[in-house]
């Protein structure tokens, strides 16, 4: 098929110039209204560009995003917090992360992309709980270390799924501070506390 | 555009068919290896005629999909375990209910298509939290229900995410019954505990 009028033809810049473009749109539009045409469109290059490039417009997600939080210095401020402490301010850090409408969007379109694509679903796992989770946990001497990790992503994950994709109705009933209070305890249990059974031997 | 040779017109049975073919075809393949092609060859009529009836693949699913409990009959169930013992009751619910192939497909197909449409969202909101998780907290006569079935369907719901979608490694590392273990206080927590912070008032 010939190539739009118009467009420029594939040169060493495009890749780089749909990334660019893609970035600020995602940022601005948010994820669902963030088209391929829209992109290509902003990169001057024909839509079937855009796909060769990067498949599907949840992979150029996955591709582009910027993760709202630095998952290293995280782990420090929560250590900070000390060993009692950790629970409450990992519920109050995540909340406020979300109240971020820009942060609150990364992270949504980031799980919902993640829902049908692997690369994305390797990026949540290797940050959640590769960069993040299990180092604290390793850091706090907790025993099973990627098993609390792995209880905590999938808490956080659930967390955001259901507060801003299924939307279930309880959880925009209180403040996110009283949120923390009823988050911080579980988050504190599965970092440091007694997993039970076998899991603790 | 002319209908594809051979194939039968649109008539009273057809939406019925394809909904026939559909339940089977995710039952036997799993969401991912179901193809609407494929359910419209089995119902013989044309594909287009599966997306005038049903839109997307996840929209169909979510049309057709047959939920692996009954939500009332689990509610009796985990009432009758006693209101101390009612979290770990669940947890095991949830893993051995996850345990089942068929039951693992079609919950983790429902959650990977609440992740981009509405009408499947609606359905786990109904179903996880109406029907489910705010009635049993009612009934364990504890305060603001609707934010505990919130949070347990979030944890519920990214249990299900972390382990099968994003595949986290450390929920695989022990037994479904030391993770029942590991989970069970936490159910236990949003189902009775003292949520702190101004929602316990």
């Amino acid at each position: 098929m010939p190539r739009a009028r118009g467009r420029r033809p594939a040169g060493s810049h495009t890749r780089e110039d749909i990334a660019c473009a893609a970035k600020r749109q995602f940022a601005e539009l948010g994820y669902p209204r963030t088209t391929l045409r829209g992109i290509a469109r902003e990169a001057d290059v024909d839509t079937r560009l855009v796909t060769h490039y990067f498949g599907s417009k949840q992979n150029l997600f996955a591709s582009v995003v910027e993760l709202p939080f630095e998952p290293d210095a995280l782990v420090e401020d929560l250590i900070a917090a000390g060993p009692e402490a950790v629970g409450h301010k990992l519920a109050t850090l995540v909340l406020s992360t979300l109240s971020q409408p820009e942060a609150r969007q990364t992270l949504t379109g980031l799980v919902r992309a993640a829902a049908s694509e692997d690369e994305a679903a390797a990026l949540v796992r290797r940050f959640l709980t590769d960069r993040l989770l299990t180092p604290l946990a390793r850091l706090l001497g907790s025993d099973h270390p990627e098993l609390r990790a792995g209880l905590i992503g999938a808490h956080m994950t659930g967390f955001l799924v259901g507060r801003y994709v299924v939307e279930f109705p309880g959880l925009n009933e209180v403040s996110d501070h009283d949120l923390a209070d009823a988050i911080g305890p579980v988050l504190q249990h599965y970092l440091t506390g007694d997993l039970g059974g076998r899991a603790s031997a």
